[in-house]
C-alpha cells in the first residue's frame, strides 16, 4: 500500500513509519518539524537524543534496504498538504501531525489557541484535499481516549445506543474532554465523522489510550533509528515518567489520589494498530472508531507496578502525591470497550515487569541528560503557566499578545481576496 | 446589568443591544464589522439599509435618551478583548460574533479554516479573558439547533440522561451537524462546558433555531435603527427568503423535497431569549442550554404558509423544488425540547399570516434592490462554489492558497516568543 504518515517525527509517527516501510508498504513520511521547535520554546528535550530527518531515512535505507521518502510538510499550509497528496496518491494517510500535549494546550490562552487552530486546521485542511484529489484514500487519525472523559456509563467505541422515550438510535458518543488539547481531538473527530457523511470519505479514528515503551523492533536495529522519548512535566506520558524517575532516583510523582484511571498501550502495538487498520480500510462513508488501547490502570496501580519492579531489584523507589495541576476526578467508574482491533488480529504486548525494567535500564544509560527540575508540573489547569500568569498582563504577556493580535489581523487581511 | 454585545452590528445582535438598552440595562456594542467585508467579498448585500455603528447608537441616543457606547473590536485579537472586559466589568457577554452562514462554510476549504478559526478562535479568546479578569460574569452564547442534526429520538436542552449497561449519567447530547459553519458551533460548545467544569465560569448555551422576521419594537423607531436583511443563497435564512421571493414574484424555492424540519422563531423572541438568559444567569461552574426556537416547521410548510397568505390576498405564488445543493435528511423524525426559556417567562410571537404579510410589504418597499441572481444556491456541500471547485487548483485557487499557507507561516512565526 502507498501510505503518508503525518507528524513522522514524533514519538510514535516515526516508529510508524519504520513499521510500515519494514512490512513492505510504500511509506512518504511528512512532518513540519514543529515539534522540536516546541521543545525549544518548552526548554524540554528528548532523552534519548534524535537524528534529522534526512539522517534518518539514509539510516534505515542502510539497514533495511528499504526507502521512505521524506517530505517537509506543513498540514496547516493547504496548498503543500494537497501537493503531496496528489503527487503520492495514496491508499492511506496517518495522521499523527497534532499537538499532543495537554499542558502545554494549558500554559496560556495563546498556547490553547494554538493548539486547538493546529490540530483543527490540519485536520480541516486534510479532509478537504481527500474530497477533491484522492476522495477513495482511507483517512486514519489519531484521537484520543481523552476524548470521552470520565462517564459514569461504559465507553463504547465512538458510537453508542440509545433508546430514550420509547425511541432508538445510534449516535456519537457523548464527549466530555479534559483539556484543550484533548477537545481539539473532540472536534476533528466531528469535523471527520461530517466529511464521511457529506463527502463520502472513508475513516478510522483510533482512540488512542496513553502509550508507554521506548523502542519498536524497528528502532532498535540503529541508534539512530531512535525516536523520542519524553519525561518532562508537560511532554512526558505517565509511565515513561515513572520510569524515568525511578532511573535517576526521584519519588514517584502521582496527581493527587492517583485513581485517575485511564487505558494503556505499548508503543509495538501503536504501530501494529495502525498497520491493520490500514490492511483493514473503512467503507466509504463510514466513519469508524476504534479504541486503540489494551489495559487499563489507575495512575496509582501503575506508580505500584514500577515500585514493585524496582523492589524485585531490591532497589527502594517512593511514591510522592502531589497536588494535582489538573481538574479531573480522582475516584472514578471506568470500563471502556476496546474489541475491534483485537478482532483484526492485534496480539497485545501486556505491561510487564520486564518491559518496565527495560524502559528503566535504557533511561539509566542516558540519566547523565536527565535534567530532574524538568520533572514537576508546571501548568495548573485553573492559573496556567507561572510565566503567563495574572490577571493584568505583565509586559511579556503583553508583548505575546500583540504579536498574536498582529497575526489574527494578518490572517484576516491575507484572506480577504473574494 | 452591565452587558457586553459581541456581534453587536449583525442581523441579532443590534436589535439586541438596543432591546437591553430599552430595558436600561448599560450595553456595550463590540464588532470588527468583517460581515460587512464579507459582504463585499461574496457580492452581497442587506435588503434594508444599514447604518454605521457610530451613526446608529447616535441615533439611538436621539431617540430614546439612552447611551450604547460602541467599541470596534475584533474577539479573535485576544488583548483588545481582554481589555474591552476588564474596563467593562460586565455582569454579562453575549456572544453573537461568530461567523453565521452553513453555506459560506462550504465554498472551500480557505472558507471553511476561516469559519472554524474565527468562531473556535474567539471564543476561545473570550473564555480564558473570562476566567483571568472576570470570573464571575455570565456568558450567554448563541448556538445553534443545528448542532444536533435530525436524530431519530427526542432533542433534550443540551444534556440527556443514558442508561447503559444498567448504568446511569447525564452527558452532553450527542451532536451530529449538517455543516462545516454548524460543527464549530459544536465546537464552542464543547470548550465553554469544559471552561465550566475547569475554570468555574457560568455560562448559558442558546441553541437558537432559525430566525425570521425584519425589525423589533426598537428597530420600527426610526429607519437609521434597521438592522439588517438577507435574502440571497448564503446569507439568507429560510422564511425571509421566502418572503423576498414572494415580493418579486420569484417562486418559493425549496431545497430538495422540503421535509427537513428545524425549529423557528420571529427574531422579537430572540431579543426577549437573550435578555431572560441574562436575567436569570447560570450558576458558577454551570454549562447550562436553552433550545431557543417557538415552532417547528418542515421547509415546505413553510413554503405553503407563505402561498397560503399570499393566496388571502388573491396574490398567486408557485413552489418550485430545487436539487438539494446541502447533504441533509429530507424526510425525517424532529422532535426537539424547548421548554427552558418558556419556564422562565417567554411569551412566544408564533409565526401568524400578518407576521408574513408585515415582512413581505417591507420588502415590497425595497424591491427595486432585490437582485434576483442572488438567489439560487451557488454552493453545493459536495463540491463548494463553482469558481473554488476543481481537483486541479485554478489560478484563483493557487493563489488564495500560497495567501493561506502565507498566513499560517506567519502564525507559525509570530508564536515562537517563550
Amino acid at each position: 500500500m502507498r501510505i503518508i504518515v503525518l507528524g513522522a517525527d514524533g514519538y510514535l509517527g516515526w516508529p510508524t513509519a519504520l513499521h510500515l516501510s519494514a512490512r513492505d508498504h510504500h511509506v512518504v513520511a511528512a512532518d513540519s518539524l514543529v515539534r522540536r521547535r516546541w521543545d525549544r520554546d518548552c526548554g524540554t528535550h528528548s532523552l534519548v537524543p534524535i537524528r534529522t530527518m534526512e539522517r534518518r531515512v539514509a539510516r534505515w535505507r542502510a539497514e533495511s534496504g528499504r526507502d521512505i521518502a521524506w517530505r517537509r510538510t506543513d498540514v496547516c499550509d493547504p496548498v503543500a498538504l494537497r501537493t503531496l497528496i496528489a503527487q503520492t496518491e495514496p491508499d492511506a494517510v496517518v495522521h499523527f501531525a497534532e499537538q499532543r500535549s495537554a499542558p502545554y494546550s494549558m500554559i496560556s490562552d495563546r498556547h490553547a489557541v494554538e493548539t486547538q487552530v493546529n490540530n483543527v486546521v490540519g485536520t480541516l485542511n486534510l479532509i478537504f484535499a481527500l474530497r477533491d484529489v484522492a476522495p477513495r484514500c482511507h483517512l486514519i487519525k489519531l484521537g484520543t481516549m481523552g476524548e470521552y472523559g470520565t462517564p459514569n456509563i461504559d465507553i463504547e467505541e465512538g458510537w453508542i445506543e440509545i433508546e430514550h422515550l420509547g425511541r432508538r438510535d445510534r449516535l456519537p458518543y457523548p464527549k466530555q474532554a479534559g483539556s484543550i488539547y484533548h477537545l481539539s481531538k473532540v472536534h476533528d473527530s466531528h469535523n471527520i465523522e461530517f466529511a464521511c457523511r457529506a463527502f463520502g470519505l472513508r475513516a478510522t479514528d483510533l482512540n488512542q489510550g496513553v502509550v508507554y515503551g521506548i523502542d519498536t523492533e524497528e528502532t532498535r536495529l540503529h541508534r539512530e533509528l531512535d525516536t523520542r522519548f519524553d519525561y518532562d512535566g508537560i511532554w512526558g506520558t505517565v509511565l515513561n515518567r515513572f520510569c524515568t524517575e525511578a532511573a535517576v532516583g526521584h519519588p514517584l510523582t502521582v496527581y493527587g489520589e492517583g485513581g485517575q484511571t485511564r487505558g494503556f498501550l505499548d508503543i509495538r502495538d501503536t504501530v501494529r494498530c495502525v498497520e491493520l487498520a490500514a490492511l483493514h480500510p473503512a467503507d466509504p462513508g463510514e466513519f469508524r472508531v476504534f479504541n486503540q488501547f489494551t489495559q487499563q490502570f489507575s495512575v496509582l496501580e501503575l506508580a505500584e507496578r514500577v515500585r514493585d519492579a524496582r523492589a524485585a531489584l531490591d532497589l527502594d523507589t517512593t511514591i510522592e502525591h502531589l497536588p494535582n495541576p489538573r481538574v479531573e476526578k480522582e475516584v472514578h467508574y471506568y470500563n471502556a470497550r476496546h474489541q475491534r482491533l483485537l478482532d483484526l488480529g492485534l496480539a497485545p504486548h501486556n505491561l510487564e515487569d520486564t518491559l518496565i525494567d527495560h524502559i528503566i535500564e535504557r533511561v539509566e544509560r542516558r540519566r547523565h541528560r536527565v535534567r530532574r527540575e524538568l520533572i514537576a508540573p508546571t501548568v495548573t489547569w485553573r492559573g496556567g503557566e507561572q510565566r503567563f500568569a495574572g490577571a493584568v498582563p505583565s509586559d511579556e504577556r503583553r508583548r505575546v499578545m500583540r504579536l498574536v493580535g498582529r497575526a489574527a489581523a494578518r490572517r484576516t487581511a491575507s484572506t480577504r481576496v473574494g
